[in-house]
C-alpha cells in the first residue's frame, strides 16, 4: 500500500496531485508542523534520516526527494502519459523542467527567502547594517538570475501549454511548488502572465482539486 | 555533432565526464571566466536565455541543466549501464541521487557560500552584525541539514560502492561536483570517511581523468 506521509503546507502537496493524476490507490497520513519553530515533528523525522517532507512508503521501500518519488511512480505506471518516451521532441523540455525545478528554480527561491528573513527580522540597527550586505548580493546575482528565470518560463510558455508540450507532464507537478511560492512572495506578478496562466491552470485541474482537498492549500513560505 | 561549451572551473565538468564514460564523440568549446567579476563571458551567456553553465549543443538542440543533460545523453545511448532498467533495485537510489545532488545537497551549499561570503567580505563593524544573523540561520538551519546529509550519504557509501549500487551510474557523475565542493570549504572531511574514499574512486576513474585533462580541475568554489 502507497502511504503519503504528508506535512501541511509542504512540497509534498504535489505527490497527493501525482498520485491522484495517476488514480493510484494510496493513503494520506497527515503530520502537524511544531507551531512555534515550524519544522516538522519527530515522527515524521523518523520516517527517513534526512526528516524533510515529502516522504512516501510503498510497501518495504520508503521514498524521499520530490522529483525522484515522481520517477519512482512514473516507473510504476508505464502508461501514464505523464512522462514523454525516450526519442519525443516532449522529453527534452520534459527533462529540463524536472531537474530545474529544485535545482534552479527553488534553489533561488530558498535563498531569496532567507536574505528577507534577515532583512526583516532582526533589531535595528543590525538589520541596517544586514540590509547593506543584502543589497549586494540581491544585485549582483539573486534579483538576475531570478528574473532570468521567470523571463524564461514566460517565454516557454508562450509557446505551449504545459511545460513539455500540448499535455500536462510530470514537469508540471515538479514546477507548481516554486511557482506557488514564487507568486506567493517572491516577485511573481503581472509581468510573467503565462506563468500566471499555466498556475490557473494547473489549479483548475480536478487531480490537484482534489490534492488540495486531501492536504490543504499551500500558504506562500 | 555534440558541442560541450565547457567554461572553466564549472558544473559542465560533470558532462565531460559523461560524455567520456560514454565513448562518445564529441567537441569542446572552453569560455573563459571574466577575471573580475568571476561571471561567464558574454557570448557564454548568448547560448542560453539563462546564461549559466553547462551547456551542451548536440545538432539543432541546446541543453541546459546539469541532471537533464545527463538524463538526454542516458537516453542517447541505452546500451550504457549508467542508468539502472526500470524495476531493479538500483533506479530508487538513482533517481533519488539525481534528484538530490542538485536539489538538496548544492542548494545547501550555494546557501552555505554566501552565509559565508556575508561573514567575510564586509568591512568590520557591519562584519560583526552580520555574523549575529548568519550564525542563527547556521545554527537553526544550514548546519544541522548539512550534517544530516554528509551523514546520510556516508551511511549510504557504506553499503555500496556506488551511490546507486555494486556499479557507477549517472547519480555518481551528478554528486561528484557538489562532493568536490563541499570537501574543498564546506565542512565535508575525515568525520565522512566514506564520503571521501567514495570520492579517491572517482578521481581514479580514467574517464574522469580525461575529463580534468579536457576541462581543467574544479577549484573549490
Amino acid at each position: 500500500m502507497i502511504t503519503v506521509h504528508h506535512l501541511e503546507n509542504s512540497r509534498s502537496l504535489r505527490i497527493l496531485w501525482l498520485l491522484e493524476e495517476l488514480g493510484a490507490d494510496f493513503q494520506v497520513k497527515t503530520y502537524k508542523r511544531n507551531p512555534k519553530t515550524n519544522l516538522a515533528p519527530e515522527d515524521y523525522k523518523a520516517l527517513h534520516p534526512l526528516g524533510k517532507a515529502p516522504v512516501v512508503t510503498d510497501g518495504d521501500i520508503t521514498l524521499a526527494e520530490t522529483g525522484a518519488i515522481v520517477e519512482y511512480f512514473l516507473d510504476k505506471f508505464p502508461n501514464s502519459t505523464l512522462r514523454p518516451h525516450i526519442g519525443t521532441p516532449e522529453r527534452i523540455p520534459y527533462q529540463y523542467w524536472m531537474h530545474a525545478s529544485e535545482g534552479s528554480l527553488m534553489s533561488l527561491l530558498v535563498l531569496g527567502l532567507f536574505l528577507t528573513r534577515m532583512e526583516t527580522a532582526p533589531p535595528f540597527p543590525i538589520k541596517q547594517a544586514v540590509q547593506i550586505v543584502t543589497k549586494k548580493i540581491r544585485g549582483f546575482y539573486h534579483t538576475p538570475s531570478l528574473t532570468s528565470m521567470y523571463e524564461y518560463m514566460n517565454a516557454e510558455l508562450s509557446q505551449r501549454t504545459w511545460f513539455a508540450g500540448a499535455t500536462l507532464t510530470g514537469a508540471d507537478i515538479m514546477m507548481s511548488y516554486p511557482v506557488e511560492a514564487a507568486a506567493g512572495r517572491a516577485g511573481l506578478d503581472d509581468r510573467y502572465p503565462n506563468i500566471l496562466a499555466w498556475l490557473e491552470r494547473v489549479q483548475a485541474l480536478p487531480a490537484y482539486q482534489r490534492a488540495v482537498e486531501t492536504g490543504g492549500a499551500l500558504e506562500a513560505m
